[in-house]
């Protein structure tokens, strides 16, 4: 069955973006720190046009979740990077350059209409102004018999997951504290949602993976 | 080597207590569904005067800490359950009844000086007055071979990572989000602690134990 999927990366005290989020540091301060684990991952360079890199178990999780992913939907902010004044700019390229390491459809969702942006590499930004499940349900035509994935940010994912739409979510929990920042879970009733463990994975990498299914 | 340890039980989102924390529920609402994974288990059964109970990874481990734990340091509303009105009161005899589950010397941070408490199975609640670091001398002294633990709470166990003497940290990661109530990590400047993940534990209770060392 085709399922709706999110992974992010998030610090020890809940983050996943520091705080003082600009295009420049779209992660914010300190947020880098988050994903430095990833970086070096043979899968990830290779997504991103790179070569080399460490073949390990979080690389061949993450080229079977790449393989595994044929469609994602995403907040304008993690279109545009960040939250700012651009991020309503209706001629704003994105920040994931011309090669976007999706190798798929990406759904943004916006509340403002625009033209499809092809990309190389198997991405176009379609974007989408009639909501989470409109976004959704394109993205599953696209997506074929393969997953469809949250992008982020996590405003989005919140919202994913307080709809009941949402089937499993897979945290990389990063040994740092970044004190402020964005927060994963803090816009949502935490009464709609029901989480339950299904597999918890020591990282080569030195972080730690936990995966959830949602209780429906 | 003798170490400061620290344990906890913490939601996904982060907290260590559910908001409106009272003497009938010193957990805050919802705070009970942290700590519904140890309850079953035997080696917390034990420490409590139960019979019976699991006896699975989770509970060796337990046994372990507890059998390895000297003596303990605690914020004086660990003792007295909770933070209200009644956490300075001069009397107030604590919450962990007269046969506490530490079965070692307690070592309580106040501002009020007071005589010692004995209680049953080797408990005596010692009340500090003169600060973080002389509890813990007062507990190593009194641990002899074996390891000191911050008891608790939160905010307790933020000093001493930022003061630099904690040695090592183990988190329940639960599968549960609260939404509101007692944050592990926000009380602390987080340049200050750097931390280098040593273990992670798919436990089979249903949560994730990671581990942590606190890098000096």
């Amino acid at each position: 069955m085709q399922k709706l999927t999110f992974e992010i990366s998030m610090s020890l005290d809940g983050f996943v973006a520091g705080p003082n989020q600009t295009p420049e540091q779209p992660l914010g301060e300190g947020g880098e720190a988050l994903h430095e684990w990833v970086f070096p991952l043979a899968a990830f360079r290779e997504a991103h046009g790179l070569p080399g890199g460490e073949t390990n178990a979080d690389s061949d999780r993450l080229a079977e979740t790449l393989a595994g992913t044929g469609a994602l939907v995403m907040g304008r902010r993690m279109f545009s990077g960040g939250e700012g004044p651009w991020e309503n700019d209706p001629n704003a390229d994105g920040w994931w350059g011309d090669n976007p390491p999706f190798r798929a459809p990406v759904f943004v969702l916006t509340h403002h209409a625009r033209e499809p942006l092809p990309k190389r590499g198997g991405t176009t930004f379609t974007f989408v102004t009639d909501g989470l499940e409109a976004a959704l349900e394109q993205a599953r035509a696209a997506a074929g018999d393969k997953d469809v994935a949250v992008g982020g940010g996590a405003s989005v994912a919140q919202q994913y997951l307080g709809a009941g739409l949402l089937d499993e979510v897979l945290i990389h929990v990063v040994p740092v504290l970044l004190g402020d920042g964005v927060r994963l879970f803090d816009a949502l009733d935490p009464r709609t949602v029901e989480l339950q463990q299904t597999q918890v994975i020591e990282s080569p990498s030195g972080v730690a993976h936990i995966a959830y299914r949602v209780v429906k």
